[in-house]
Formats: structure tokens, sequence, C-alpha cells
């Protein structure tokens, strides 16, 4: 095809730390170059990775583009996540089936409910 | 595993246009839901997927999540995103290998230059 979806790019102000958290919640490796200026997780060959830049601008109001996460447990994964550094935060989605939360850096991201067998 | 990372998800003020370009520039389909709100791009059972919700807030500033994308062409991909509605931007990348362009409703993304056959 014409073009791979390879990347999701995220800004960051310490991308090793915020990279640190994504790879830890995703259970996956967190990958960098050699002088450690980039952080990346490796899905496979067929992209849509995940990468940590460091950026000097901060983070300033609600993100345009965020991630959705689905786990098999919902609370259980909401605890691990929190245990790791995020946090809970209020965009006005009120009650939902998803929780919404924010990484380190204030990234916000959603835990949606697991999926059940059938689904 | 515990948590999939399901979806990368953009906020839209017209997610059917947004979702529209995006789906044609990845030569995937768009789906939606039946009243018509929500709009994805379904990559497969292992997630990673394009979801586009419309929200009434405004984009602003750079966006701090944004798309890489890989072109077997990279000067055609450009021109061919340039046909569908993008449109280059300058957020102070200077001369770089990839070239910075925004969609529609000006969310940034980047066209990577293609790869090597060895790479």
């Amino acid at each position: 095809m014409g073009l791979l979806f390879q990347t999701t790019v995220i800004d960051c102000n310490d991308a090793r730390r915020v990279g640190g958290f994504w790879a830890e919640l995703l259970g996956m490796p967190l990958e960098s170059d050699d002088d450690g200026t980039e952080h990346w997780i490796d899905f496979g060959p067929d992209g849509r990775d995940l990468l940590f830049l460091t950026v000097p601008d901060r983070k300033s109001g609600k993100n345009r583009l965020h991630i959705d996460l689905r786990p098999d447990d919902q609370a259980a994964e909401v605890e691990r996540a929190l245990a790791l550094g995020a946090r809970h935060v209020d965009i006005g989605q009120g009650q939902q089936t998803w929780v919404v939360l924010a990484d380190p850096e204030g990234n916000e991201f959603c835990i949606l409910r697991a999926l059940k067998p059938d689904e």
C-alpha cells in the first residue's frame, strides 16, 4: 500500500519518563536511541508503534488525540495504572463505561470496559 | 495481556469529514455507527485503530500527539495527501527527511521518508 500508519507520536518534556510509564502499562519493552533522546514501543512490522519525543513546550489544554486501552479487568488495570503514576482526570466525561486517566505529564487516556467473551 | 493498545482517538469538529480524509489517505474503509456520530478505521483484532469523534471545542495550538505515516514513495504520497485536502504546515521543523502536513482540521501528521529495501 502507499502509506502505512507507522506511529503515534507523543511530545513529552521527559520522554524517558513518559515512555517508561507507557511501556510498563502495556507490558512492552521501551527501546531507546543511542543518545537517549527518542524512546519507543515497537509493536512489530505492521506499524502503529508509540514514539516518545522530548520537546521544550508544555502540554496545554486537553489533548486533541488520545489513546484508548482495552483491559481484561477494568478495575484491576485502573488500579495498576494509578500505581504506575497515572491519575484520574475530569474532562467533563460524566458517568461512562470507560475511566479517564492521565499519564505522568497529563496526557489523557481511557481504560475502556472489558469485553464480554461473546463480544 | 492486561491492556491492549486499542485505539488512537482524534477529536474533530466534523468526524465524518476528518475520518473520510484519513480513510482515503490510508486506503482503508471508514466505518460508522448507526447515528453517524462515531467513525473509525479498523485495523483488525490486534487493535491500534483510529476513531474520529465529533466534539464542540476547536483545535488549539500544536497537537501533543500526532501520527507518522510511512510511504513507499514520499513525493507521490505528499502530493496525494495534498489533493485529498491536506496542507503543508511549519511547526519549526526546519529541513528534515519527513514532510509535515495537516489534515482538513489542522491536525499535524508527518509523511516519513521511504525505507530502502534493506532497511
